[in-house]
């Protein structure tokens, strides 16, 4: 099956079918975070580097870097952000920015393969950003919008992925490259946004053979308590073949589904992860005496 | 699509795709419970009655109920715990035992159209359940293993599950009244029998075009945190088709689960049962005006 392989200069992390999914720490994006585009303005960077190593402890495998400030010079502060974040942690980047020469200048800095997130099916996006793509090595993450907007019709989006795909084949990325994201709807404000997304992953998977990101908070937008719909809906998608997204590994529901899935989708040997973080914490703290003990504890809790 | 309607005397319970899913509550069984067993035998049925009560009150919109105590009269049990249930609550029973003379003298009294589980695909199992249920035009539970036990191949579960669907149509039961159990088997001690299920549900609709069931607690057995884990594969089940469940509807990790994959599978119309579960308790107390400001005070929490 397709496999994606994403870098740093030291570490490797692989997303595809039949692996455990691949977290990707949101948390690094000033969008509806006053203070922190304050700071990134200023040339404060501190919040940054808390936000990266807190995700990386949470379990983020790769983390996802956006400056997206209105009236700042985005290249240069992504640039700047993604040299402190690969200062202080090793889990490779998704290169995060609407405006194509922040992408640019972004990538000649980054040490490793990165992913750039993203390009669109707009012809003039498609033709600006390939090219550099193709150029360092890089992923992909294909947005299935165009020009006309984002189609409510799931086939409409199935065929500007294709679209995608297929131009970036021409310019010599191989498929396994692009990362396809469904796009997420908040499912209070359309309730077929869920079903969508979950036959677009079947046909991407099944079709396309791409992997899949999405950034998965957006589905809860506006509902009361919204982390459990994120990670329901995550749990779901990865039932459907969803092999990574961008979300914030700080959300105990969110984290806990995605752990849980994996058990359930046979991505977790002997359950070894999830045992691990469900540890009675009196049994962690007294080691492998402790283990022995907890384990009879365990049992007679979970009968 | 396909709808099974099971029924009380006063009221109808309709399980199908494309409708919210439908729990059906689990704790009036005597398997694992000695204190239940215990008074059962001596004819106590007051913790029948109040579990029945407990679990409509979480959301049941059905109960199992199983008698299955050994060495007891398990039909004479089965007819009480059924009579004291049925006495409390107004919603349609699952009529749960391995014992064919149980479920026949349970199906006499019962009032309304039940729900009989099961039947396998065992040869005798299949000739003397099928006329009795054809006889009281009941529903069936077709659990899918026979003589050879239960097979770790989903295609042979497949086709066991076919072989009862047809028979039963031989007696006169139409496939919309039969109810396929694909067997959930613990992922502890089996890490593919998540995808097995999630494979097969999509056969059962796509295929054979039933309603499906499963006693889901049975996936997390032995695990930490196991209502985590019960929860999340319900609502991958849902994702994948799966229609009921027997469960326990008092867990709230799957409870919630369930509700939050009828959101996303576009099942809560304007997610109206979701935030009325996920009110603010304040605001709930406020009444109208409270559910004004509440809606903003949500607004900015989602945020």
């Amino acid at each position: 099956m397709t496999d994606t392989v994403i870098s740093s200069a030291t570490k490797e992390v692989v997303i595809g079918f039949g692996r455990p999914f691949v977290m990707i720490g949101e948390r690094i994006n000033p969008t509806g975070r006053k203070l922190l585009a304050e700071e990134m303005k200023n040339g404060d960077f501190s919040r940054v580097v808390a936000d990266a190593i807190a995700q990386v402890e949470a379990g983020a495998q790769m983390l996802d870097v956006n400056a997206g400030i209105p009236l700042a010079d985005e290249p240069a502060l992504l640039v700047r952000a993604i040299k402190e974040v690969q200062a202080v942690t090793d889990v490779p980047i998704a290169i995060d920015s609407s405006i194509v020469e922040a992408l640019e200048a972004a990538i000649e800095i980054y040490e490793g393969k990165p992913l750039i997130n993203s390009v669109t099916g707009e012809e003039e996006v498609l033709e600006r950003v390939l090219p550099f793509v193709a150029k360092h090595g890089a992923a992909v993450v294909a947005i299935s919008n165009d020009e006309t907007g984002i189609s409510e019709d799931p086939n409409i989006r199935f065929d500007v992925a294709k679209k995608i795909v297929n131009r970036a084949a021409d310019h010599g990325i191989p498929a396994s490259d692009v990362i396809v994201d469904p796009l997420v709807m908040p499912i209070g404000a359309m309730g077929t946004a869920g079903r969508q997304v979950f036959e677009l992953l079947g046909r991407l998977r099944d079709e396309l053979k791409v992997n899949t990101t999405c950034g998965a908070s957006n589905v809860s937008f506006g509902l009361p308590n919204r982390h459990h719909i994120t990670g329901t809906f995550l749990a779901m998608s990865i039932g459907a073949g969803m092999t990574s997204a961008i979300m914030n590994p700080l959300h105990t529901e969110v984290k806990t589904a995605i752990m849980a899935a994996d058990v359930l989708n046979g991505q977790d040997e002997n359950c070894a992860a999830w045992i691990q973080a469900n540890r009675d914490p009196a049994e962690a703290a007294a080691g492998a005496g402790g283990r022995r003990r907890g384990g009879r504890r365990r049992a007679a809790a979970g009968s």
